[in-house]
């Protein structure tokens, strides 16, 4: 019983029948009826005009828009937790041709505009220090905690403020929505977010995500860096119908909410052991050694997250009854 | 009727049939059991112990290869038509960290020892001067030429000799393979190729490129390459399922050799005005701007390769009936 | 006697006089007075506010420039020769992390409009390929012929029609000048030059070149880059005062007056051989092998140019006595 | 009366009158007599084959050295005080390619091999986390502090068993040195520092530091780096001839004597307001802003180093009486 990532849950139904009706000719790269759809099934979605560029992974959406939004010769404020920091191999310095993460610290991998500023303000103003361009958040964030669009916006402010540019990895956006019913205009553009990494590999997709910009004068370099970066498929319109297929009747918003209600169940059953709030599809709990052995003998698949402490993530595709025999062993370990 | 590109075609039955018999849950990234048996279904083909590593397109396969094969401060010989200079946007300079792309005549945009040695001469051997790292060959070239594996081997021992690493790109190496019947391991590592470039996407496959590395010392560098430069899928399985596809009962070899018998209907209808020999699946011809515009309005889509002259790729999914269609339309334009 | 190079030569009195005048001390880095007194010293001499930053190098003015002209995912062209081409050990690529030099031919290393028209023409407008960000031309050229203002002005206005930026390697423009007896402005800044590497230490100086920006509002973004490529000394005022003594009273001119003149009597003796009109100081001529060996067997030092070519180069301090025997040698060898 | 930087201080007689010697025609580049003297003067000052680089800045030899040590995907162990995090505007991230400072804690800006194997063991050895390639420290330290030769040795022997090159940045490395009299091998190479950044300028120097490889097969790589990062001077043997001159007789080691014994004679007078320990050049003391207006109103030039405190940094070339008057300012301010 698989409780170790939403990486390896399968595609969904309806994905895999967008991909079979795309097996078909057409043009090559993106210049096909898929992907020429993007932009505007994007804009209709957030309810302004964006420009929207597929991808095969999270990495590559994070740092083609980071690359656009801060000089090599700059800095992009993020948590010490922040996936690009932890998991991406150093992308972010390849792709920006050098640029430096600086780490700041805030419960849950949240930031705060004071944290934030504090950041800034020991950042001296001269040539010798590197200056920053950019402020990234992740939301959901990496330990599953969710930005309130107030937040956002607070950030946004900030950031505007202090001439940052606001990048969002949304790997997990949509179960972020889904957990609090907020618009995502509201937790995006207007919040005065740049760029956004849409996630839906971990929501049902095969292997596409989706960069969206909100500052589309940036598109045509982004365009060129996608293609330089090797990103630019030459059949393009099997990424595109995906997306297309997840963003249909809200698709990845159904499979976010089956996701977080499968985690609210585990969170339940672990109240007295969680690390942090359960507020989308992961859930951090407390362990002996002994209970996490006992709980693997059970069948049971999840990664050790330091010591004493287990994570466990939720998919779209959760069986009920592996969920219930979970949260069952979480209550009584 | 569309004879512009082979990346246009659809992917093969057998290639989405694998997807979708990939479609359960597995461990993410390339932990899964298909991406697991990529490096000895590769062993197995060429005969020797290779690493395989999938990747999305022939652009991340050619860079990563190069920029493990040569330094930031190197350069890398190619055809001045090589893919890696003109149709990259420059990705060479992006992977290595700004290694140079010294280029080279050669009719049909084939390289000879001797232009190569020549090349190398004329590099003073000093620090103000960028050294040569490494050559970079395309079989089936850019004009659909063919490499033997004598030519290769001659190219791999001057290389060896000149201390230059040989990566070959592949994209076209199963029509090259179809076309001279050589052996696959004749004319990669036994001819020196250090790495290899395995196209497969304008062979039938939907999305999956293979990078081979006959220099196996390499492969944990590649593997971290891969990753930072956001090309580790994180449901890799989909990607070596198509391949594993490609390589069974070899469909690669058998897509191959129909593009390639339709590039012979082709080249034998219009043979008083072929531009290169067709040894593979591409037909450039010379036709006035009238005739152009007569096939065009015939219904048949292709590029205008320069002026006067045009270009025509075939596909392993070709209509017999449209190749009819275009070779009488060629033979009496 | 060495005319190998004038890299050779030693520094003008009036420049050693400057150092130890400046051996006191000051503020760190740029701040001292000297340093502070470029900026202004260069608008005089331009006729135009400029911002000016001493650097030790040529190939760090260059590509200083060029790297704040040209996106990593741009291209750059200039001539096959070029000095950032064939002697900086690859420095554009590093510098801008990752551009390309695209390489124009044009008879003693000069470009044209219609060269360098041609050359973008060439180029197809899309992703696949590396579009044109900035021209790059040395004057005098590296064969030591001299660009007109009206020949730059006319690469200059094609360049903003065409949206490139507009860079001029100066190594020896001093020698241009001196040549021409052309006004500095017009040649540069109102021929729509956009930065200049300006040589000094070629030309009496020690060890100070100076980058000369008439867009001034690049300067903040070179100032990190300097300090970036760890060329921001920490005691700049001693190259600060070697630029300040060089343009004192028109050293700088005065020095390569000396040195074309001399180049000038080399060229009359040999003017049957040579492969160059002799407009700076450099001198290229045809020899046979015996003929060089004799020449270095009276204890001439200069460097082969390839089969059957040598060059010579004069300094500003060139004895009287050497020219009139290189030059007797050289009209009877 | 000048405390701010040993920057600031003039460059001794011995290294002008050096300048003045090598005023004349010699080969360029690295090629003069004194650039060839160059290994062999260090060679026997350490007492072992090296090979030693001129540079015209500390930066410069740290990222050059950096580079060679750290492939671009791997990261940096440094302190998050040391001089190439804080100090050098994101230069090693651009020698690099991209690599990672991996920042670790430590009391005056010195590391141990507890916190350096504690920083190796946070890293999971696999793709996604930026793997560890080199440790870096600063002798003396950012704050003044001095590695004794055992620290060291124990420092670079976790190194080795980690896998990691050990760089040393002795930008203040001579006045460590004259701090504990301890022999300069046993500092550096055998305690398994491959690269040393040996600093000349704020010693005396006018412009010239070195780079000094104890891994001799680097040397080449390092030629070329410094060449293609524009930091091979045209002119090189002003560069060599300094450092000779700062070799000979130990000029290096009394200088940084004297800047020692200057730093000790403040310490002594502000005792009760010492913040570290001081072991070589440099004085932070805590005092009101009150204070410091009322020192700076005295004539005194020094930093503020964040609330409360100020800095100190005293030179080879520190006046007597300026020494005793702020000695007495400090003792009863």
């Amino acid at each position: 019983m698989r409780f170790f990532s939403d990486n390896a849950a399968p595609a969904h139904p309806r994905v895999m029948e967008a991909i079979a009706a795309a097996n078909r000719i057409d043009t090559a790269y993106d210049g096909d009826e898929w992907s020429r759809r993007l932009d505007g099934a994007f804009s209709e979605l957030f309810g302004t005009e964006v420009r929207a560029f597929w991808v095969t992974t999270g990495t590559a959406a994070n740092c083609l828009a980071l690359a656009a939004l801060c000089p090599p010769y700059g800095s992009i404020l993020c948590h010490r937790d922040a996936h690009i920091e932890v998991d991406e191999a150093g992308a972010p310095g390849f792709f920006t041709g050098g640029a430096k993460l600086v780490l700041l610290d805030g419960t849950g991998a949240k930031l705060t505009p004071e944290t934030v500023a504090a950041a800034c303000d020991r950042i001296r103003d001269d040539v010798h220090q590197v200056q920053p361009a950019a402020l990234s958040i992740t939301n959901a964030t990496e330990y599953g905690l969710v930005y309130r669009a107030a937040e956002v916006a607070a950030l946004g402010s900030l950031a505007k403020q202090r001439g940052l540019a606001l990048h969002m990895d949304g790997a997990r956006l949509a179960n972020a929505l889904a957990s609090t019913g907020e618009n995502i205009a509201d937790v995006t553009w207007r919040a005065d977010v740049d760029a956004l990494s849409f996630g839906f590999v971990k929501n049902g997709g095969l292997n596409a995500e989706c960069l969206v910009l909100f500052r589309t004068e940036l598109a045509d370099e982004i365009a060129v860096r996608r293609k330089r970066a090797g990103h630019l498929l030459s059949k393009g319109r099997y990424l595109a119908a995906q997306i297309l297929a997840m963003l249909e009747d809200d698709l990845w918003l159904d499979n976010a909410r089956a996701a977080n209600a499968t985690a609210q169940a585990l969170a339940d059953a672990a109240r007295q052991r969680l690390i942090h709030p359960v507020e989308a599809n992961e859930i951090f709990i407390r362990v002996t050694a002994d209970e996490a052995d006992r709980l693997r003998g059970q069948g049971f698949d999840f990664y050790d997250w330091g010591p004493g402490e287990i994570r466990f993530v939720t998919s779209w595709d959760q069986q009920a009854e592996d969920v219930d025999r979970l949260a069952a062993a979480l209550a009584a370990p």
